[in-house]
């Protein structure tokens, strides 16, 4: 009799996402007409750059030609495009990273989730709260947790992300062995120092733990004493691995392309003791679980590399920044207390109130969709998101409806 | 301190393409003037059918419009491809799935390797020998293995196929609770008639076991008594799940696209004795470590199911059984014995030596790369396999290389 992994019914009842396009769809079934406005999921919404547009189509020429038409590519990506992303993502910040430490993959939602596969299932995990809901989901469906109780899985460490601390966690007072981070944060949009980094970096060191740095938002950096990436800070090629996506910087959600980078220096432990280095164990994972992204696709994101590509990719994020600058004054005018907005696409709001039934005040009275602070977990709770992944006119309209709905 | 999932140190040394790979680079290398031709791993060659190539590129514009852009998909694909897939490759053949039993994905090597995920560590798991490497290594990361021993893992039940039971394995004579089966097979080429297969269904029934059911090569299927999906097989849907690609029929090895079929009735137990449907389990999965396929490549995905993909793909699979046919026959007349190359595109060779000497003899004498039997099992020793993926041309002047090689 075949059994089923049990740890699912550990999972809560849904995906976070999930739920809120169920209540949104309920919303629009019953008042057919009035417009919604979608300021929750952090979805992009303007076209791709031109430069991976046409890189785009001049590969899918490619493939419509037996001269010049690719099978299999590498698993872990074709050269051009992890050296363009070593030379200008990491090399030109003064971070010593190589191409072959670059394995690209069609979502950074995967590599975050799968990363957990390569260590024992005894580790301790430290997880912010609020937090992205796959780092915790796929801990606990790979039976890393106990049961879900008082809103939290037991078994983990949380970091609590608060106005004390300015939604910058503090070191845990307890061992851990593996550190989930993600600067700009989603979902608070708050960004953290180098010190603050360099004080993670060394503490991992101490603990041999490994941080999981997830810096998809990297490219709302506009504060450049922020760091962009872990590897930016010393000691960090031996305890950190990075995701970076091409979601949000060129709006490719649902054109898939991510990449993560595995430093040769990192490393974890076997129970006799010897280091293993990671590098070998992911690279083992990913050919063996996973045959490249789409080349077209990787010929579209090696487009945003080019000079056009760049300042293409700048003009889209600039534009996202003006909206969440838009929707953080409009807040703040409004009374509320908040942060990100500035160096992120993300707007995390102190509602002073249940975080769904803010979200449900939203949706009713003024048609926007937030997401709940709470869904993001237990320090998420009084909290919504917005996010500025929409058209100015939209956010602008937004920001007026809620204006009119709470003032 | 960071401890590794030691299951990965039970692995062999490497993923069998890679050491191919490896060799073949070092015999350019030694050998710069002399072309080598590929019939070794299961790669097209042929360009993408037309049909496909234009969904793709209007696809790909619509991307560069805002209004008409898309961001995150559905993470189980679009209804649009989902529904065509349900329509013409399983209601037309009166197998009763339906589109939301249908989840798109980036791979069917994903897809046969994440879904063991969902079952309890202790699941007693039936892999057939020869194999595709894929099911046999993802089992033995996950800890469903002891260690490697004269050429086997411990704890798995091994299905040989071998010329006495002509390539399809016998039911095993012990319980188990997870069936991987693979028809027509990867790696020999060999079929399985709807009867053969009715057993597997009524044992898994009597078990309550599951079947996985790899179908990536069904496109090839030329004789009309043959079952192209196991959801042919009444009762099936409370037993199975099916992987299927868009590789081998469309060409898609770069592209990029597949599907699992996992019927609402397929279950299995927890450990209270409940009935746990799988559905919502892969769903699960699939929407917290997914988030689908690119926009573009599910629209070229569609166009397989067109009037005219349809005939493009029939002219592609057509081609490669041309070459397959050549090849069978060319072996044959060399006196060797074969399996496959009828309804499949692979030919499995009884060599009558070691695999890899066999594979270094092609190489050397006759410049043609094949894969070593060996490197699917235990039983593949003394077997090579040939693959029709390449232009007909190169198949010709291969057959004609190893005529002269080995007569």
């Amino acid at each position: 009799m075949l059994k089923i992994n049990e740890n699912y019914l550990k999972l809560q009842a849904s995906y976070l996402f999930s739920d809120i396009a169920r209540r949104v769809a309920d919303f629009q079934e019953k008042n057919p007409d009035r417009e919604v406005i979608k300021l929750g999921i952090g979805d992009v919404t303007r076209a791709l750059p031109r430069a991976c547009v046409q890189a785009f189509h001049r590969a899918v020429d490619e493939m419509a030609d037996d001269a010049t038409f690719r099978g299999y590519g590498p698993e872990q990506g074709y050269e051009f495009l992890r050296q363009a992303i070593a030379e200008h993502d990491f090399q030109a910040r003064g971070a010593d990273i190589s191409a072959d430490e670059i394995f690209v993959s069609d979502g950074a939602k995967c590599d975050t989730g799968n990363i957990q596969e390569l260590f024992s299932i005894d580790a301790r995990v430290a997880i912010p709260d609020p937090v992205y809901p796959v780092y915790l989901d796929t801990n606990v469906m790979a039976g890393r947790t106990g049961p879900f109780v008082d809103g939290r899985y037991q078994g983990i460490v949380y970091l609590d992300s608060t106005r004390e601390n300015n939604y910058v966690p503090a070191l845990p007072d307890e061992p851990v062995d593996l550190i989930y981070l993600c600067f700009p944060n989603n979902p608070t949009g708050s960004t953290i120092s180098r010190e603050q980094l360099r004080t993670w970096v060394d503490f991992a060191r101490d603990q041999k733990a490994v941080i999981l740095f997830d810096a998809a938002y990297e490219a709302f950096i506009r504060d450049d004493s922020l760091p962009h990436s872990i590897f930016e800070i010393e000691g960090a090629r031996e305890v950190a691995i990075e995701f970076r996506s091409f979601s949000k910087n060129a709006g490719f959600t649902g054109t898939r392309c991510a990449y993560t980078v595995v430093p040769r220096e990192c490393a974890a432990w076997d129970s006799a003791g010897n280091r293993q280095p990671l590098h070998p164990l992911w690279n083992r994972r990913h050919c063996t679980k996973f045959n490249g992204v789409s080349y077209p696709v990787q010929r579209a994101a090696e487009a945003v590399y080019s000079e056009e590509g760049q300042a293409q990719v700048r003009e889209l994020t600039d534009a996202y920044l003006r909206n969440a600058a838009h929707i953080a004054g409009a807040m703040r005018d409004l009374g509320y207390e908040l942060v990100g907005g500035d160096n992120s696409p993300y707007i995390w709001i102190w509602g002073d109130r249940d975080s769904w039934e803010f979200f449900d005040l939203l949706l009713d009275r003024a048609g926007v969709v937030c997401t709940p602070g709470a869904g993001f977990g237990r320090c998420g709770q009084g909290y919504i998101r917005l996010s500025a992944f929409n058209s100015y006119d939209n956010v602008a309209r937004a920001m007026e409806r809620i204006r009119e709905a709470l003032a």
